[in-house]
């Protein structure tokens, strides 16, 4: 007998009918003899709805007041949910964030979890019922309420299969799982049964968009199996777990990319200890989240630094810059909105030293032009021109025999 | 600088528009000089709304889900109309019915509250915010979220009122105040500028509908003065408050009825002790909600036995009874669902006898047949047929001259 939780996202719990499947789902897996905690987020477009209201009525939203309204969501679904599965025979109970335990720090909009205590969870779990627990929500040191910012419910999923010890946390979400590629890019592109915690937190981090880093990172800090599969099909989808060193592995197990950040290039950026400390500093201070940076070395005594933004935090950033510009004595600063990122993540390129070079020759082959370059152990990207990045995408996946 | 407790309804915070209406009445109350707690209901039809989704998705509604369900309603719109405060520049934050310390009993969707424990209101109110507090919700000693039932914002308005010492609690609602009959009957009615709670408690129990008797009783209990207000004009509505020796008083204040109830008539009853109590302790037991009794002095060993309940548990009513035919010795039982009652309330009755004769004359002189009678120190009811208590009311209306 396992410990499941179950996390359904939005679309999963749409609509009566929906919460119906999922009702029936949860009965099956309860039945099979495995002990289950669910998670839920608000249904469809239920959080748009009540933000549509808010702008009705305001045009300051304190953010206090703003987690209030949105955390209505989730116990909206949660309870109906807890309903339908009264309806099949299976005794449930509803738990708001704070009656789960989930205690978050006190930054409402974007709280961070501190601490669970599952001690009620685990007490519903011993007397026999489901617990449903709304996602996305917590409660501060302060007592008050809090959600936990995008991505939350996923992280209230695996937070709780942490402090529960569960055996696997299941993300029910509306694709089969996570992809060689985006399939709209790709049509080839096809399912990864297994994954290990490091390539889904590279993909997750360069444009993969089935699960947040956060939640990756959260798993795989506390060890728990993810496994993400769909709410529509209920098929088996993609594991994610600790990788397994008995297995060969895949050298490159997917494609990724990204066309939301923006590039930044300062050039003639004096050579010496403590100017690129003062640039991204000021930039951190203005709340610019700074994603890839290359520094090319120098032999003349300066060089240019370039570095990528979202594309929204372009202007800020440049504005930023440019104001450093006596203090810091660079020549200038240019920046281009039209960049894409393309990627290739396997933890067996950590062994097979050829990786680089067969994606490289690829691009270069089909005139391709890279204009920054970054590693890990298990990752490349290449910042190329936008129109360039869906091409590239399928001709990597063909190049490193994805398809098969 | 007085507290005020300020109650709004579902129509009064029924759409955006309302609720910035709402918002803008609070900002002036608050900057006249006032220390304002404001408790709000459900927008308009979203209760409804709920129930519906409810029923769409099972047939069984567990009442602690129910419960955590309709909760969401009232946090709704507590969190945008403290955004709406926000926007008019006054300090405003939201409290859910346990946040605002609302003790209440383990009973689910009809939790009576036993205790207030104000010291996050206060420290709130002293810290220069205007809470908002969600009504109709709780936190019972289980730690569970629980409603309050029918009526249940304007209880937890007066509980809180009551729990903070306030000056006067002030119920918005979409009619101008209590009224000395209902308008759409008597055309000619007026708004009483005062009533005190005794008359008030007379009419909420005998067919007033603008405040439940759970909520008078509540506010005579606590000394809470209740000023029954327009959301819509504004206007000084009806003050309901301890009844002032010193001033004159109405002998009748206002004509009420109600056509929601049924009678039941148990004839050939043998006189001796205890048979009436087996016969309302029976129906007690079925959850019967017997208002009105009536027993005639008999004067042959039997005596017949008249009550009213509502029209709802007319049946259950009369197969209890009917079950108790052996063992009481009763000769037989016979219902009328065609009944309504009509009733004048008026403090001022106790020192004027003459007002009973008026008002069975006028009924009598229009040909108007009374099927049973009660009264109390201020209050005569009637039941009549159903089909003579609209003409009743216009005719009492105008004999106790109460269209002056």
């Amino acid at each position: 007998m396992a410990l499941i939780v179950q996390k359904f996202g939005g679309t999963s719990v749409g609509d009566a009918d929906r919460i119906r499947a999922v009702a029936d789902h949860v009965a099956r897996t309860r039945r099979a003899g495995n002990d289950v905690v669910v998670v839920v987020s608000a249904m469809g477009k239920s959080t748009d709805n009540l933000l549509r209201l808010a702008n009705d009525v305001s045009t300051v939203m304190p953010p206090r007041e703003l987690d209030m309204l949105l955390t209505t969501g989730e116990r909206i679904s949660m309870s109906l949910l807890c309903m339908a599965l009264a309806d099949l025979g299976v005794a449930a109970a509803s738990f708001t964030g704070s009656q789960a335990g989930i205690i978050t720090d006190t930054d409402h909009t974007k709280a961070k979890i501190l601490e669970i205590r599952p001690d009620r969870l685990r007490k519903a779990i011993d007397d026999g019922f489901v617990p449903v627990v709304a996602g996305f929500q917590g409660m501060s040191t302060d007592h008050e309420i809090t959600t936990l910012g995008r991505g939350g419910s996923d992280v209230t999923a695996v937070a709780l299969a942490a402090g529960l010890k569960a055996d696997v946390c299941e993300i029910y979400t509306d694709v089969t799982g996570v992809f060689t590629a985006d399939p709209r890019v790709v049509p080839e592109a096809h399912r990864i049964p297994r994954v290990s915690f490091d390539e889904m937190s590279e993909m997750a981090a360069t444009g993969g968009r089935v699960l947040m880093l956060r939640s990756v990172e959260f798993a795989r800090n506390h060890g728990v199996p993810l496994h993400v599969r769909s709410s529509f099909t209920w098929e088996p989808g993609t594991w994610i777990v600790e990788e397994d060193e008995t297995m060969e592995q895949a050298i490159v197990s997917a494609v990724t990319h990204d066309t939301s950040e923006a590039k930044v290039t300062v050039s003639g950026v004096p050579d010496r200890p403590g100017v690129a400390a003062r640039l991204f500093r000021a930039l951190a201070e203005e709340g610019v989240n700074v994603d890839m940076i290359v520094q090319n070395t120098s032999e003349d005594g300066s060089t240019d630094i370039s570095f990528t933004v979202p594309q929204g935090d372009l202007a800020t950033s440049e504005a930023t810059v440019e104001n450093l510009k006596e203090a810091l004595g660079f020549a200038g600063v240019t920046s281009d909105p039209s960049i894409g990122r393309v990627s290739i993540v396997g933890a067996g390129m950590k062994t097979h030293p050829g990786v680089t070079a067969t994606m490289f020759e690829t691009l270069a082959s089909n005139d391709i032009n890279i204009e920054m370059i970054s590693t890990s152990p298990i990752l490349i990207s290449c910042i190329i021109n936008q129109d360039h990045v869906e091409p590239a995408v399928q001709l990597l996946h063909a190049a490193f025999e994805l398809s098969k």
